[in-house]
């Protein structure tokens, strides 16, 4: 199926074949954006609203609740928040979360996030919360004047840009600049050191590169891509605070190119779905730099004989090298807390090959809305 | 594959054909024994260890770590804790559990689950825990003398009796029971009153009876699973306490029938998935009475052109009936704490009538061990 444009389609597109590849390349531009704000002083807590440095005074835990790609974002964020700024974090699918009785820690903040602003399942979690259940509330949107943003206490607009294409790409990785932003503003009211909230900001600073270098992995993406084009199911695996990004990733997969790809937290391989591993079924590992890797190996060499190969995304500088089964794609070096986000753009391209590929409808896939605004 | 029985193995299947299928079967009787103990008086706090009064009295928060099946007890778990008992509860899976660094609420019980005792993941992660980060161990285990037995403050044991299949089954439902009993030794120190105490425990007498009444729809259900045995993909939605449930009926029939089951909270199906359904994958729904069934029906509505086709188990008094595309299997009107169990008896069965008629090796599917001894 092509995707007929329009004339004024065409224009937006500028060079590219679909906005989702559009707006992937628009990323180290959106992701600068959403971190240095209109040249405003970086971390200006106002960028959260007027009463933001009084609510973060009186945070004592977050939780999180969104859909789909943006919950994919708060999971991402729980482990900086729990990691980097010491404090608990919850996280929950929107769906779930307003349909049952909870627990919540005194003084919690509920951040919800949402692209549209309009998600409707995220919405009525915000409008049906306890009266007293939260100490404020905060949404992290794409969309200004949104209903979530009209509604919250405090709003953080990320600065993407209109996004068209169907399947998320850089209003997740401005979310998870949000959170990162978050983490310190919330770190430093809890111990986190000036040295580190500097470093954090640094890091931030060199994200629009390490970005740009990993779009330069495109065309080596686009090879890998080619063994997922006749496959039917695939495994997306990861530990940790990878292991969210390898849910994105096959979300993405899923979303647009119709392979039935499902992520699992690494360790849990060997506690059922390795049954599954043969050679129609390709298994992808992010698993930047620990020894993760070593434990995939021993685990996967069973499923050698069925065919089964392992497609692993790794710092170069992890020195992994192709062996039988195994194909390595070596990602720019970054700092560790930014892996999820530049591992995510290449999980993205894997996932637009894939569709491109196989023809399928990459902005517009079937059944699929850009703003779920039914329950 | 069929699978060559040797002379005691045949002594101990008697008159079932496959282990797992025997375990199934042994369900009420193992439930009645998890619950009943050795005669013993109902609910004595000491089946969870001599300490156990002294402990529970000090628990304010439940941290629960597990792989697998057990994984999905603990989830299920979580609801009843937090709904019925009142007290926050978190799960994760012990491999993850293990590598990240954590927040937790002041005085929290860890609670391990493992079948065997011996899971190598849970294992490390009790090993593991920081010191002052708990205030006591327990672990649910069907395995006396076992690691995990041996290195917690408290021990349940379940009384499932040995379990043989590799797919696990009376271990999960037993566990299921252990859970139920914790939130009512906990609950009664959190304002559940001796009505609802009582109550709880009436339900749980009842539960043998509405498991059989649930193995009396073998046939249905037999009828039921041919419908996947040509299928290579499937779909479990639940909501709530049912995702949990949903997830494990997946586990189930990817472990032994190798069929790519994927479970998904049923609010998310139209974030992604929904663009995945067609004739290759049917949608199994767990969805005892609420309202997410006209939810699901609508959101299915657009992929009956391809060929979806809706499985729901739903209880009799419902009064959901087929039609074009929803084929309903009637179960046994439950009290509400008791659907996890029940349901997941049904979705056990369907697992292993696919599986037969597939041929494959039931009670030893491929690449998987029935205790997971290995990182």
């Amino acid at each position: 199926v092509k995707r007929i444009s329009t004339g004024i389609e065409a224009a937006e597109l500028g060079d590219y074949e679909h906005f989702m590849l559009k707006e992937i390349y628009e990323q180290p531009r959106a992701l600068a954006a959403t971190f240095t704000r209109d040249g405003a002083g970086e971390l200006d807590e106002s960028a959260f609203g007027a009463e933001a440095m009084e609510i973060f005074d009186r945070t004592r835990a977050v939780q999180i609740v969104a859909c789909g790609t943006s919950y994919h974002a708060g999971m991402v964020a729980r482990y900086w928040l729990e990691e980097l700024a010491g404090i608990p974090c919850q996280v929950e699918v929107a769906s779930e979360f307003r349909y049952r009785k909870r627990v919540q820690h005194p003084d919690t903040l509920l951040v919800t996030v949402s692209q549209s602003g309009e998600t409707a399942d995220t919405l009525a979690a915000l409008r049906h919360a306890a009266p007293g259940e939260f100490i404020a509330s905060l949404v992290i949107a794409n969309v200004d004047n949104s209903s979530l943003v009209r509604e919250s206490d405090l709003a953080f607009l990320t600065r993407a840009g209109p996004e068209i294409g169907v399947a998320s790409t850089k209003a997740f990785t401005t979310q998870l600049v949000a959170f990162l932003m978050l983490t310190v503003v919330l770190g430093r009211r809890r111990g986190m050191t000036p040295e580190k909230q500097q470093d954090l900001l640094q890091q931030l600073h060199s994200l629009p590169d390490l970005v740009t270098a990993t779009l330069a992995l495109d065309s080596q993406i686009e090879k890998v891509a080619e063994a997922f084009i006749q496959k039917h199911h695939a495994l997306f695996l990861g530990r940790g605070i990878e292991y969210p990004i390898a849910m994105e990733g096959a979300l993405k997969l899923k979303e647009i190119s119709y392979i039935h790809a499902e992520a699992y937290p690494a360790g849990e391989l060997k506690h059922g779905p390795l049954a599954l591993v043969d050679a129609d079924m390709p298994v992808v590992a992010v698993a930047p730099t620990d020894e993760l890797l070593d434990k995939l190996k021993s685990n996967l060499e069973e499923v050698r004989s069925r065919g089964g190969e392992l497609y692993v995304f790794a710092d170069r500088n992890a020195g992994f090298t192709d062996e039988p089964g195994v194909h390595v794609l070596s990602m720019p070096h970054a700092p560790e807390a930014l892996n999820p986000i530049i591992y995510t753009v290449a999980l993205q391209l894997l996932a637009y090959h894939v569709a491109l590929q196989k023809g399928t409808d990459v902005d517009k896939p079937r059944n699929l809305a850009k703003s779920v605004t039914v329950e």
